[in-house]
């Protein structure tokens, strides 16, 4: 039977998660944390080095654990850094991958969180055998892993396919990375927040939220309106999804994938977020690109496609020598 | 001796030049069209046949051809076909490797125009050994050849890389594509032109060209009077550039290259162009990609890289066997 395991990270700007993984890709044990919990990166390290603890103690031995996969905002594959991360705590440059090693003693391997749900999605999920695809994840920010000629893109800075902070609104809301108009700033929880105000604000469709304070409205709230039938919340999401379909048609024109997958908190609206995303894509497409691209949800649950993702990144760079030691 | 040739074709807006190459990628003879006057596909191919013919008389037997490999706008590599390319004459679906390979007798592989330079700059210019870098070729239209992981971005469709019809600004000028603000609009012969009757109607700078007709001034015209002082034209180079650099920032975050290429008529302007596009890059790039990339004109003369890279697509794809053969 095999005993060999390895830590697959996931850590949004919100919540974080810790799996123990298995060669196939199941997911035997997780932690959560909340991101925010931790304002410093090796506060972080500890509670993830007493989770990993804790889930290592439930196994019966022997067992090998060969390293760990992280997917992270702002996550720089070639040098193991988080460099300026506008959605986490921790700010500059931290050396997470060095933190983990450190303390946890096993060999990381780190990489943008969207870079990770990308692997994730082409291991174990929707994408397999796919080699032009783009995952692109809506959560506190947006994230996108993009996947050409089956290889993801990570460029020469390490930091390719930050979809997010392109210009979807020239000029347009401050964005938390100090520029203007990103598409993050209208298509994310804290986007489509902003995008019900406006609704509420610019017209006169009855709603509920009108007498209720700013305070009290979370992305949440509005997905459970929309669901309910507020027509203001309607308008909320199909106006996040005509921005981000136009937008995605100038990302296709570069890139040319097949399909791309939307995942993360609110990519689980469904059609709510997809219809108008499709629609505003088909609307600004090049020619040659109609009827070529496909925009669907993500087929692996929850939050797994990260660290999933993360996992099979540290199976392909730091377990390669176990499983050819293995197989002699 | 080595008397094995490829031919290599770069068809442009314009004009278009078919060249003799041999295996060290030197240019061993060209022969020079312009596209607008074979206002049909098979005109243009019976053109290039002669003009092949005529080349190949002047070479003393014995000798081989192992193929031609030919950059066009809107080629689809994976088809061979020209698919519906709003700067050349020829309209709709063209079966261009088709018609050339029945003419001419020879294998056919094509890409977009500014694949090949790419492909050029990376066999046999400044981008040799790197792996993440983009063409960007500014003539009639504008084009771009995306490399990254060491490979072309093709995509599922074949048509990526093309950041000419991405969108510069929402709702802008009327794209020959049929789409609006297009880059391709403000960056380009065409382009460059209307920014300087733009800079002509709306400021009061003093220019010998307020008083002639608009049907005088090309993009030379414009370049020549900016080398003479003209502020109009300068201040037209000025905003093609500060165009350019700011629209370069959102492609530079999702593909993160390391040098970008200017290449073509409008690029040979050089600082004139590549000062205001360099400082709008730097003002709108996302503070990870500060100081990690560079703006530079290609350093292949004239319009040779284009012809240079179809050339080396045909040896890549055509030529192997011969190679395989000839070193056993």
């Amino acid at each position: 039977m095999d005993r060999t395991y390895v830590i697959g990270i996931d850590i949004g700007g919100t919540s974080a998660a810790v799996g123990l993984v298995n060669r196939d890709g199941q997911l035997l044990a997780q932690r959560k944390y909340l991101t925010a919990e931790h304002p410093q990166a090796n506060w972080f390290v500890s509670a993830v080095q007493k989770g990993v603890a804790d889930m290592l103690s439930e196994l019966s031995p022997p067992y090998r654990v060969c390293g760990i996969g992280v997917g992270v905002p702002n996550g720089n594959y070639y040098t193991g850094r988080i460099e300026y991360a506008p959605n986490l705590p921790w700010k500059g440059v931290v050396d997470l991958a060095g933190l983990m090693q450190d303390a946890l003693g096993y060999p990381v391997v780190l990489t943008n969180d969207a870079n990770a749900a990308a692997l994730g999605e082409k291991h174990f999920g929707a994408a397999k055998d796919r080699d032009d695809f783009i995952v692109i994840t809506i959560g506190t920010g947006l994230g996108s892993g993009i996947v050409t000629n089956g290889k993801l893109i990570y460029g020469s800075s390490g930091f390719g396919g930050e979809v997010g902070h392109t210009t979807a609104i020239r000029d347009g809301r401050l964005c938390s990375c100090g520029k203007h108009g990103c598409l993050e700033t209208y298509v994310s929880a804290r986007g489509l927040r902003q995008n019900f105000f406006d609704q509420l604000a610019q017209s006169s469709v009855p709603s509920a939220w009108r007498n209720r304070p700013q305070g009290e409205i979370s992305a949440r709230t509005v997905f459970e309106a929309a669901h309910a039938g507020d027509e203001a919340a309607i308008a909320a999401f199909d106006y996040t999804g005509r921005i981000l379909g136009r937008h995605l048609a100038d990302v296709v024109a570069i890139t040319s994938p097949e399909v791309i997958f939307l995942y993360g908190g609110v990519a689980e609206a469904g059609d709510l977020l997809l219809e108008p995303t499709r629609q505003a894509l088909d609307a600004h497409l090049l020619q040659v690109f109609r009827g070529r691209v496909r925009v669907e949800a993500s087929q692996l649950e929850g939050k797994s496609a990260a660290i999933l993702g993360a996992a099979a990144l540290a199976w392909d760079e730091l377990c390669r020598d176990i499983e050819e030691h293995e197989s002699a």
